[in-house]
């Protein structure tokens, strides 16, 4: 079925197609329409929609939804993300399965309502405490708000541990065609969720493990499945890489931008071809190093003043110059502020200039 | 004045020779010493103790406080930091000063009460939404957890940004020494705080810039800070690096075992030297850089399954192998455990086995 | 369909066969039996049960699913329903239908988790602000724990206000055959819910009315709802009463003990009966005006020091003495303790020595 | 010292002399210029001012201090105070002292800002769970704002009770002259408090009583010192009421526009009296039988429905008829009206039409 569908919107339509019937959120812009839609259309398949007291309130009731087996979901932004923090972190510790989506907006504090790409390390990094991973997704289209979630689920399910979608809020607002075809949930069985019926009164959902070494083997067992992840789940885009001199790297509304300046500078002879992470975790550093193994220089793009290009170094560890351009509070880098980057960049490598010199700019 | 002192009680001695006169709180061990000395001294001294009604109502009595331009404090572990961390995106996007100590202990989730160093990312990295960093000090004492509060408030003063107090459950149970001498609080004029008083009423503190154009230099604003942060104020502290084939990295507690380790390995002729970042944000990354000029290998050791190490390996970018090796849940490597480690490095050293391979062992 | 049950089972299922079938609560002794069932049962029939953060958010949830057009409830034991009071006065005051269940514990304050009826004042008289009034009904019995909660749905839409069930711990826990005969709901068009469909999208749920007038005249419709209820919804229970010298006035689980004490009493020749208030508030005036006729004396026994005492007083006007005997803590009169004070109360009628004289005695 | 003052600021004026060092509260119309002078003056006697995350954190924190022994407050208005109900009752439960102040505002619900009469039920029958009472305080001036608030301090010592200043929004706005005269504060002695001291180690303060027996005890403890209040703290105004025929009965304000409507009454030779309950709690009911023993009719006046009228009633015990006029939602009777009705009932006492007859007119 193909439509014209908002970014936010299509999130809960993947959500209900891969089963999701349970939604706790409090609104916040740039993601309201998110719960706004999950209270149209999860009661019509008949999932509960609640509009939680705070975001604490809305990520705990997740966090008892999803020991319960169901697949549930929240949705935020920055701020309400921020105040999630314990929550995603007890929800790892716990090994439960959610989906949690987070539309950035201006930040830090208040900020705006603009979009931002600057929650990169809240939620790929993990702000809340302990040792845990989250998966984290990133749509770059309508079309993948939904993928992308449907696809969170199954990952978080597979690996018992949240997936984050961290959308931006030009994607959540944007209305493209979406086509959605149904397919079958192909949940698996969760033996291990609390059901409140006979079978399952022995489970025991929990994140406590008092003795040390107990402790410490929990934590190699999370440990091993985020191994399992980083060798089995990472996706990526390549566009125009197999000659590239420059690599320009972006994820989100950013890589469609950098798409559109790498085909501005290829009409322009010039050979720049984008590497689009589509799992920020595990990130797809075997895919950049092997996309970034013949270029000069690689380019991060960010709406923030650089959070993933932490990612985009350690991957490429000194094997190639890593430069950094952001924007923020909104705004959003032109295709000509990147054609002029990438300008700069290119004679750079011709006169060698600024070989091995790790640059920050703006 | 030198006194036998237990190191979460010392936070509080420290934080009243700054001049803190407000702590605004809730208990959580093991941290809850911190909120019991204050609430013993803080009164004695004409201040404010104040038991919130959750870690969310503390940040946030902690952000309003702040406004005011008092100096004033919360502690709490990794479950409560992480619920602050709204409240501390706020604060730094507002631009005010106040510290936060995190007594980490096992993660994820409620863990245990047992030490580790696993909120590295969470502090570090910034846990809370947007752009912004916190300033990060690492006591390995007890004099230190005393000294680098107070340090905490001035640096917390001169950016006007949170700093945080990581320490680790050992410091803040361990009782050593601790020599408090008296000097005068040299806080700052504070122009901009809201004081209720005629000449502050044209004051507003807030993190709002609802146009893009605004936050974006608001977000410079922060960034320029952060720079000059980064230049001015990194503090770590070498032992016997001078020579060293292999540099061992590790901070608060984890340095004191460290420190053990190398004096065990150069009493059989082994050259291994110490580096330990005092600061945590800003990162020493150029004195690292300098002292791993000449070694062959970097060992990074965490209570964690791995999170500072990222910060090294950014520093030294693909310069030196940056080998991990990480405990958790509450244990921590004994001096036999590292040694092996060292003799395995050296022996790989030797044969050049592992050159330029990225290894992440436990 | 005859089955033993639990009566706080009872009001479960009472309520699904009212077409309830949203519950929001937070469990609390002695009513988490309720919530227990709420879990298990409204589930089954396609319900939702949502354990809320707490009773302040649990209540807001009856409001807004209560403003949707659902029959909706909640239940909890008195620390529950006093942080309830500004949700229950803001329901009354948008006129909106809901079930509260009370199953009233030791008070004040933490008390105990045996029975009490020393929450009459806070559900009869209104504890939360504002001229309004609750629908409160009181039942004796495990059959009544199901048909007054089925009433109360009936009345609570009848009358757009909240009904509470005002029990007590005995009843809660008390087994007893139950009858529950299927019948189909009849609840009415709820023309003003907010459904958020297009043809409800002008309806607006509020309590606000700004100007003076406008409040008032929105009081003088509640109150001739109130009047009317006064008139039409007063329920009560008579035992003996027809040529009763001594009436003795008690609710819920008192009225058995007092029906016991009634029938030893005749035994020995005592002309004693019982009234039995089964809504408490309407309270039926009018009703025990003229069951109290005739007689000499009024003896009002509660599980507290004395509130619906009050209403019996206020409604016999000084027309006979009212005395009052009452049990606390968790304790409760024996039919022994009655039947002494019924001796006490003839000697006195026929020595006429305490005539006109009103004695307050435990 | 004599200025002109605020009624809301008086409170604050009163609650200084009276020695309150500790307000916890949150702000809300039409109380808010109490917070807002407490935020002022009381740091500048070196106390605390704290505005609470909520309402039910402000009444917590004033359990808290209570606990300790200082004399501390908090004011709101009816949703608010709703909010405080459970705290009340644990405070009451705990026999701790503590002033709250209720600037009543129109309800139910949100309704308006406004002044009424409508919390007396919520404040003067208890409206949270279990058996006690407040002391309740009604100030008819602003001279009375400042004096009842020192006497609801002495009051609340004296019998380890919670005190309430139940205002109305007219006199909390209304400027008038107040005379503060400085004297010792003479609080009592609490050698229960809980001071973190190592004498008041011992001291346990806690409103829980697991033994029924345990209970009922502290529940007759509790009852023992309300009867003594009742005996010994009635308070009350008479005016013109020795050969009065009609007596009027109303508080706050509304005694205000009674006394105007008597003297207007007494110009036209109408034999009326006022009868002006300064406590509502304990009820002055031995006076007001003293003061009516000698008239035809009573008429209650009060802004809400009529709640005051029913403890008129009680204490009345059908000796008098007593009728009732209310206005509500911001509106006030007018002399005129006060007058129209005095005529209608003077003419029917002459008449006597309406004897023996309970009428309740708007």
């Amino acid at each position: 079925m193909r439509q014209l569908c908002k970014g936010n919107v299509a999130i809960i339509k993947g959500a209900i197609l891969a089963g999701c019937r349970s939604f706790y959120g409090y609104p916040i812009t740039p993601a309201s329409e998110i719960a706004e839609a999950a209270a149209l259309y999860i009661p019509q398949v008949g999932g509960t929609f609640l509009q939680a007291e705070s975001e604490v309130a809305a990520i705990n009731m997740v966090y008892g939804a999803a020991a319960s087996g169901a697949r549930v979901m929240t949705a935020s932004s920055g701020p309400g993300v921020s105040l999630m923090q314990e929550g995603i972190s007890y929800i790892a510790g716990a090994e439960l399965p959610c989906v949690i989506v987070d539309v950035v907006r201006g930040g830090p504090g208040l900020g705006n309502i603009a979009p931002e790409q600057s929650d990169y390390f809240a939620m790929v990094k993990g702000g809340g405490h302990g040792s845990y991973r989250n998966l984290v997704l990133a749509p770059a289209s309508v079309q993948e708000m939904a993928n992308l979630t449907v696809l969170g689920f199954e990952l978080a399910d597979k690996y018992r541990n949240p997936a984050i979608v961290l959308a931006d809020g030009f994607i959540g607002q944007m209305m493209e065609p979406l086509d959605l075809e149904y397919r079958e949930v192909v949940a698996p069985e969760k033996p291990w969720a609390v059901k409140g019926t006979a079978e399952t009164h022995k489970n025991l959902v929990s994140s406590i493990f008092l003795e040390p070494d107990d402790l410490e083997n929990h934590i190699h067992k999370l440990e091993a499945k985020y191994r399992q992840a980083q060798e089995l789940e990472p996706r990526w885009e390549l566009y125009n890489t197999d000659d590239a001199e420059i690599l320009v790297v972006g994820y989100g509304i950013t890589s469609r931008i950098l798409r559109s300046a790498v085909e501005a500078a290829r009409s322009q002879g010039m050979r720049v071809g984008l590497f689009r992470p589509i799992t920020l975790w595990p990130f797809p550093s075997q895919a950049l190093v092997k996309a970034a193994a013949n270029v000069q220089k690689v380019l991060v793009v960010e709406l923030s003043t650089g959070q993933m290009v932490e990612d985009v170094r350690l991957s490429l560890n000194g094997k190639v110059p890593v430069e950094f351009y952001g924007r923020s509070g909104g705004n959003v880098p032109s295709v000509e502020e990147i054609h002029a980057d990438l300008l700069a960049l290119l004679s750079s490598v011709v006169h060698s200039e600024l070989q091995g010199q790790m640059m920050s700019r703006r």
